[in-house]
């Protein structure tokens, strides 16, 4: 058992992180002070830069933990027993997530900040291989069940469902009257098609 | 004929436009300053405002003339005589568009500002709905010669469409890697199977 002071700290760690993702999907990364974050996660100045020396730091330690729940899911999906049906579930979790404001507020402030920032872009770029790596991985998992087309090339799949998922969070952010949650069955089927090419 | 100082005008007006697309591309709205569109127009600052009075004026005039360009391509799209035919040349025409990274680039920079800036995102959600309806037109039109599955909704297949023309363009910023024009096939590929469901 870990020593409750450690406890404690990495508390604190996630709490100003979600406070910080909170204040930058809002109000995006220029907008928010750092004592916006302290106010919503009901911490001192002198706490958050305890654990951030600035706010460029809060941002890259968001995006990298984003990174470690990209890989933990990836490799949840990966010890799953049909790799099809984990796919078309992770495919409906990504619609759901994308009808969240919260978490596409952030995921596009992050796109943005990246065409500007290395640093982010750097990360943002980590992440998605990550992804996308998960993705690939997922399909050689039902290639080597016979469960899609023989010949496909794994990262080419991944990088159309990359293309899939990247388009449902645009669509958001550009048209007010798009629902993702309600297009789960489409992106299911275009990733069938895309796995399996024309079913008779 | 257009007496030759409104033609001289329309020039003006148009190569600071280019200027300032250039500029926004490379470098960011942000770090756009109105004297290094200056310098690539080859035009005093007097002359820049005169036609625009703040490097937001500019931005939104460009954004506009984009719409004008989206509303003449689909006009001659909805002329052709092979509506399919047109819909596959127009998504293979977008993945070399996809390719060229000032277009590419300027994009980005404009979804990222649609985010924060009310006027631009009001102009570019506009762009993207006359996008949507010629895109639907187009389908409307496919389904008057038999050329689809029936029942299908144009609407829905050009929310599809925009989805995956979004995401190809969010890859391009994500992933050095990927080669948009190398994907025209498989862009038409899904394209077609929206269209037509599973063709035996």
């Amino acid at each position: 058992m870990r020593p409750a002071n450690h406890v404690q700290r990495e508390a604190r760690y996630n709490a100003l992180l979600d406070a910080g993702a909170r204040c930058i999907a809002e109000h995006g990364y220029m907008a928010t002070r750092t004592a916006d974050i302290c106010l919503i996660a009901q911490m001192s100045a002198g706490n958050l830069f305890h654990y951030f020396p600035s706010k460029q730091a809060l941002l890259l330690a968001l995006i990298a933990r984003e990174g470690q729940q990209i890989q933990q899911e990836m490799e949840h999906l990966l010890q799953e027993q049909q790799p099809l049906e984990a796919l078309m579930g992770f495919l409906l979790h990504l619609c759901q997530l994308a009808e969240d404001p919260h978490y596409t507020g952030l995921a596009l402030e992050i796109a943005a900040l990246s065409h500007r920032d290395p640093q982010v872009c750097k990360l943002a770029r980590h992440n998605d291989l990550l992804l996308r790596e998960g993705l690939a991985a997922l399909v050689r998992q039902a290639n080597d069940l016979g469960l899609v087309r023989p010949g496909l090339c794994a990262e080419q799949i991944a990088n159309w469902l990359a293309v899939m998922i990247d388009g449902l969070f645009a669509r958001v952010a550009v048209d007010p009257q798009f629902a993702p949650q309600a297009q789960g069955p489409v992106l299911q089927e275009l990733a069938l098609h895309l796995l399996q090419g024309n079913r008779t």
